[in-house]
């Protein structure tokens, strides 16, 4: 699997396809236009480093810029403020299991002030939502019109 | 199954066990124990009537009392604020696909003053997460030392 | 699509692929070798008729007999007793949410004994390990060396 | 972060909030309140340990108490036997992908008599259960009327 | 809620926040830059029509926007060919249950020439998927070496 | 648990029932009859060596020989590709967050042809569908009758 391991000239991967552990790209090895993406990040992020789901989507230069993109507009300024979208990020990677976006935006919202009493309702909450949502399709429960 | 329909003397249970369609107890037909939480319910949150969730659940007093219990304290007053509050369950609730959960927190949040603009927010984070909880684990993510 | 409507001559299916509500193949309709799977269940189950999932696989019958010889070896006598298989069932059904087989393997339970408390303490458990299963993760809890 | 390592006089919590690795609380450096709930769990289980599930709840006492009176409530003796707790809740977690809560009511069912053909038939109809869940919804099953 | 059913004059959403059923908006009542989406909708997919996934998104255009922009890149000409980008669609959406995207999806594979046995064949891969990854986490089965 | 340590006489199966770990058989202290499964899979995937998910499901022969008919039925020749087969089972085990069965098919793709792009527009899609399908839901969107 050599030929894998390089990079691919026509699409910038690099790794084998599929295989676990597919490598993140450095700053440093990265071309122009992932560059660009990864100083965009920086930048409205204030930080001065890229974080591993970055790094392993740059392998796909149009996935990396569609879910910045992406992540840029839907986690922007808004309607919600910042420390909420990421309580709502974390109740779905909870639910999911996802053990990387918990570390991921657990880190972001104590950034953005979560502190050690909201994150334990947090979790209180998303657990008895998990509970609930059991009880609702083992007792085939009707939506009340009063919801509707 | 005749028997199964009347309510059951010792636990008050009635209707099919596991049917379908397990039968609301309404609370002209409640026990005084059920009515008790179903006044507790109305008390709190400051309604007239009570949702199939807890007139479902009613069929089993013990499973009744304690969730409602466990509402009152999750749910409650606390460091975050209830409009939050509602907003996770539903991120739960949407991403394990309950209906009957998405009307009734729906219903919650937008009586706690969640405008059309924080919904669509809500939703399109829900979204975002539940995609990126797949990259995440497609694509093997170790875990950034800074987010330890 | 009229040409999908008509049973595939080498498949023996019949109505549009993939199109919700594919149709189940009633007895009477099925070739020789489809009843003589449904022979096989209604005398392995005691019974005079044919659920719909039977009669929806029958469609494909590699997967009828593929489904069937499986459900028989899974389910049928052997070191778990037959209504502990299907509560077994149902708490994997209601934590996905499948109201097919909850509606169908709350049916089988009921018919092998199941009792309202029963059902009631099945929820209450389905319930609560759907919570502590989000506290595990969103806690990152280690596992405990005298559980190995 | 360091002043969240050190434990939150109000609520007794240590740890980063939302960080992985949030700590356990040992015996030994509990408060009161905490030592209680622990020998209650160690009296009720007959154990001289408590596990990391109930170490890091004890980061929020109040979901610490509420979560223990829950499992003595759902868990203790009941219509369904201990054993057949156990499976259920293994159940659940295995559809989960848990591996905690897999290995915590692993060793809790191996105690109250789990064999290994019992093991291994729970492991089957887990499986089979989850092939069917989709079978149904892919194939967009109705209810049979005899199953309501 | 009156005001929430008007349509809101900045963001462009009608239907009350939250309420299920939120309405779709059809083509004569759409704004003009909602109208370029749904004319490139059907260009690209050479329609007359637009779904209702988009109708009900166009509540929110941002969100419409990012949507069809992101399914024109990801779901367009690729390495993959069109149905078997479909085919993978519907796996995901069987696994979560997803009633419209099963339908949806299920419409677009047919137009892209999925046949009643390519059809059978996935649906029993997908179950099959669901069986096998229970089986590996309640095994806790270690990657083996040749895989990574 | 030594007792447990031993292979069971009657069923052959190894290690504490429920253990995380449970141990893999390897060829040379198979029975004759687990042997004969492991030189079909071999001979059939024309390797020389039988990955742990085998080995581990060895511990219970019927289960081991069930699931290898299954799997040989299931992603044999068909009107669906190989490649595409793989590809159909990445997509769930990636939903469903199942690390050793990325592996484990991510593998089978690569030395059925996947190549990095694929790779990276499967991710996608994979992404991509986990979000429209809350989407739907949170929206509750109605199946269009075009679809049925």
């Amino acid at each position: 699997m050599t030929a894998m391991n390089a990079a691919n000239p026509m699409t910038g991967m690099t790794g084998s396809p599929g295989a676990i552990g597919t490598q993140p790209i450095e700053y440093a090895a990265a071309t122009p236009e992932v560059r660009a993406v990864y100083d965009d990040i920086m930048a409205t992020r204030r930080t001065d480093w890229v974080n591993n789901y970055w790094k392993v989507l740059a392998n796909h230069p149009p996935t990396l810029r569609r879910m910045w993109d992406t992540v840029k507009q839907v986690m922007g300024p808004g309607a919600l403020d910042p420390l909420t979208k990421e309580l709502i990020y974390i109740a779905v990677s909870v639910t999911n299991g996802c053990r990387y976006c918990i570390a991921s935006h657990g880190a972001a919202a104590r950034a953005k002030g979560l502190t050690p009493e909201q994150h334990a309702e947090l979790v209180a909450i998303v657990g008895l939502a998990n509970e609930t949502n059991r009880h609702a399709v083992a007792l085939d429960l009707q939506i009340d019109p009063q919801f509707r």
